[in-house]
């Protein structure tokens, strides 16, 4: 299988983190966002979306999204869960990063880290800390309950929202005032497959 | 089972139609957004991130993201799939309505229905258009090759991604140059369980 993904991109790197926890083979296939590898003809064919990441099978079959690609990957594993509760529980802190999280935390990261907080953007980047910060609480309310952030064991649902919040500080964010997220991401730091963004 | 919702509100109205479709028997708590009910610190305690819908089921947990929702009431019935790869399409759809359809075309009705569109938003009910336009012709693209949105079957891929593009014209949208999703519209609406939004 393909994996087409940028491995600055949280959302690409939450493939690249996954595949190794779980051994997963897979070819990289590195594209250039800024110079618009994701809309030619040829790619626009694969996702019409024009995003990354997009996983293709040997059968040509693609999957975009990079959460739902995160579940096909994990079904059956570990990382997984067989109850449907729990297995929703997950979903619903994938759904959260989407929403909450990510248009926040990794624009506002986009923004300085790739276009290097030009004065245009200065507004639109400091209009994303106030979400950015209340995504970060929510999840530091969870991580005071429990180990991770579905109970007592890693899941997707860890692998998702670490893609960008360990990464936040980018974005300008201090996670210095969030402790029990400090020590999550130590926790998955210190996974045995773990492997770094870039 | 109880659902907090505004059946006004098309992520709400996701979960109404499921369990009018499913017959899932259920208690319906109406809360108003505008009037704060989702930041009172009785609901923040169900949901530290104040949104609804929430799912409380009986034995007292609860269950935010409607498509996490969705996901969790029709485990197992013939709107979800037992194949993994299937499942993660249906996923894809849900993950693109969340990120690159909700935030345009949600948006730009709430501004329009709820706000009454003030002069102070005119701006941003503008910027809400491309990108509203750029996710429907996502939509047209693949229901010109499926009948529904993950292939033969209605599945809840197809009711998320109702819920906002049947009222797509309260936010300024005119649909009649999809004429794809027009028609499955059409097919969903004459579902036998089908229930209006209001």
């Amino acid at each position: 299988m393909k994996v087409y993904g940028d491995i600055q991109s949280g959302n690409c790197y939450k493939i690249k983190l996954l595949t190794s926890i779980l051994g997963i083979e897979h070819e990289w296939v590195e594209v250039d966002i800024l110079a618009k590898e994701t809309q030619t003809e040829e790619f626009l064919k694969k996702n019409p979306n024009g995003k990354i990441p997009l996983l293709e099978l040997d059968d040509g079959r693609v999957l975009s999204e990079s959460n739902a690609i995160l579940n096909y990957l994990a079904h059956g594993s570990a990382l997984s869960s067989e109850d449907s509760f729990q297995q929703a529980k997950i979903l619903q802190w994938q759904f959260f990063e989407q929403y909450s999280h990510e248009p926040y935390i990794a624009v506002a990261r986009f923004i300085a880290k790739y276009l290097g907080l030009p004065d245009a953007k200065a507004e639109e980047y400091k209009s994303k800390q106030l979400g950015g910060h209340k995504a970060l609480q929510v999840m530091e309310t969870q991580l005071g309950k429990t180990t991770y952030l579905v109970g007592d064991k890693l899941t997707i649902a860890d692998i998702s929202l670490y893609g960008y919040t360990h990464v936040a500080h980018e974005g300008g964010f201090d996670l210095s005032v969030y402790p029990h997220i400090k020590d999550w991401i130590a926790r998955i730091r210190h996974h045995p497959n773990y492997v770094e963004m870039a």
